[in-house]
């Protein structure tokens, strides 16, 4: 199977299997234990706490592990409905991932200002009204289309207001550069996105954030329960890793297939156009048949492509992001979501493309078939 | 070193090390993709679930999985503050775990009813006025004495009053039997209590439960994030290895230590006396010393104790377990709590009686060169 849903999750790298396996042998113990031993894997933990900042050249107390970005972006808004004053009104990009849009929901219901977006789907920032805001949650890239927002231009807009900004990059960390989330108050990060394990990530928080699980005084007070070192340590093995590919990933292979697409199929259409995107993402809208039998053709085929979020499966109705884009659902039936990973070649691209367009035939193929059977019934 | 602090956390089984390693490579896929291969991960998930449900005779969709106890612990507080009857007063055992305590005042401060204890510890079931509670929370076995509940009679209690009951039974199980637990409406369980990897746990929980976080639809709408599949799988492999071995487990050795530490050093008291306690743990108040030092000199004997809960670390005071149970903070100052493992032979527990009368030695003749030193200046 050639896999093109990265942005679901991306299988484990082999050095953080290296590492969570020795992490397990070596640094099991209770980091909080009061023996000395203990007191060594809680130095390894630090020591990662603070090779995690150096990549984002922050201080290592900013950084909270946690269990991945849906409780990362769930703790903020908990602390912010703790925290900022009665009444407050909360800026979100209505294109956010769903852990980010129902914890909204859940404490600032009534309360959550929708921010606009320009004709590409990205926050349009000189439509915001900062100053009927008391804090911000923008996306650094989106999940679904790929597509980046100005998130260091909103949180300067936001410093400049006086606001707390919070910035979900768990798609953008691993393919982007990390340099400038200093800036963001709050920043949420996912291992399992970027070749780490599932079940870890951080959140970079002021060091006066107030706990979202109470109990121990794990992470600073921050975040409760005892942690998982050998995660983490797999997660900063993982990040160190695709930051030393990074630099080497483009979008040329995606850019060739799109143009190869759009010879084939003319009437493809590409979700935000030329917009800045993540450099493996594509989202486009094919000219016929829903998006679900197109992933099943493919599958056949050897390739997984995706239509949206993993975490939006099981939800009824169209997709909320492309929805808040303005394309309507029967185009929104037929978006196929491409996501590409460090070490997608030419020819996975060239694969994918033969396997698309021979998936089109084969779904005109049964779609005949289909129709004939009905006329011969 | 030989570890007797099983209590804090355990080392990773080579089973479960196995199963995750196997799942890191064939099951690492986000199951909640749209296509085939990603819902044969759904399927291994709900296996998984169903396995996990057997060994605790209920339905597989009580299962939550989580990123552990402490997790679970505040999920249920955050649950009941949002569906119980408005002015509820919730009954929690002043000995419970802090993730247990600090959810509690979180979400029920000044409305927090702490059930009387007996004079071994452990709730005084008949002196608990259930008419008066809206919930009650109740750990099965203390992680820092290993002094068991009455929890299934607690249950029964709650079920009469038509409240509902919580049980944290992250110390229980791996250790003791798992049959019976159908009968609370909420039970926590923690991995890498029982062999299993950091990070993950689960909680039963019944099916119309409010989600602690907040996002996707996983887990029945009860715990957005994408599951750490690798992880549940290591924790699955981790329970059915511990449950194959719970039958050999007797608390026989950690007798004969206990006769032999008396022996040797008759004013050395037992925490909770003969009370029914995990066969694994025994916590006692040393004649002279404090625990850290005590610590330190059986580390130096390569033998690791601890004094209590390692998520207790670094808050200021005496053990809140012991001044529940009404031991002056002087006594709670010279507290080991050892506790083993499965593995644990009769050569590792005489070898530590030894290291424990060698340590007092030790720590006497470091307080007399101490006092002459003091004489001398």
């Amino acid at each position: 199977m050639r896999f093109f849903d990265h942005n679901a999750t991306t299988p484990l790298l082999p050095v953080a299997r290296d590492a969570w396996l020795q992490a397990s042998e070596s640094a099991w113990l209770n980091p909080s234990s009061p023996y000395r031993s203990g007191a060594a894997v809680h130095a390894r933990l630090e020591e990662a706490r603070e090779s995690l900042a150096d990549l984002f050249s922050i201080e290592p107390q900013r950084i909270v592990f946690n269990s991945g970005a849906t409780e990362g972006n769930n703790a903020v808004f908990a602390h912010w409905a703790k925290n900022l004053v009665s009444g407050a009104r909360v800026g979100v990009s209505p294109t956010e991932h769903p852990s980010v849009i129902e914890a909204a929901k859940e404490y600032f219901e009534g309360r959550i200002v929708w921010l606009p977006l320009n004709e590409c789907g990205a926050v349009d920032v000189a439509a915001v009204n900062f100053e009927e805001l008391s804090a911000v949650s923008v996306m650094a890239a989106n999940n679904e289309t790929g597509l980046l927002n100005s998130w260091a231009e909103i949180a300067e807009a936001c410093a400049k207001a006086g606001i707390p900004f919070h910035c979900d990059a768990s798609q953008w960390i691993g393919k982007m550069a990390l340099e400038g989330f200093g800036i963001c108050d709050f920043m949420t990060g996912c291992a399992h996105k970027f070749g780490g394990p599932k079940g870890v990530g951080f959140l970079i928080a002021p060091e006066a954030m107030t706990s979202g699980l109470h109990g121990g005084q794990q992470e600073g007070g921050r975040r409760a329960g005892t942690e998982d070192v050998a995660g983490i340590l797999a997660m900063l093995a993982a990040l160190e890793s695709t930051e030393s590919k990074r630099a080497e990933c483009t979008d040329s292979l995606k850019e060739v297939f799109w143009q190869g697409l759009k010879e084939a199929l003319p009437e493809v259409r590409r979700v935000g156009g030329d917009a800045p995107a993540l450099w493996n993402t594509l989202s486009v809208i094919l000219p016929d048949f829903a998006s679900a039998r197109w992933i099943r053709a493919l599958e056949k085929r050897g390739f997984l492509v995706s239509a949206g979020s993993a975490c939006s499966t099981g939800k009824e109705g169209p997709s909320h992001v492309l929805a808040a884009m303005g394309i309507d659902s029967a185009c929104a039936g037929r978006v196929l979501r491409i996501s590409s990973g460090w070490e997608t070649a030419e020819t996975d691209w060239d694969g994918l493309l033969s396997a698309l367009l021979a998936s089109y035939e084969d779904l005109r193929a049964e779609a005949s078939d289909s129709n004939s059977q009905v006329i011969s019934i």
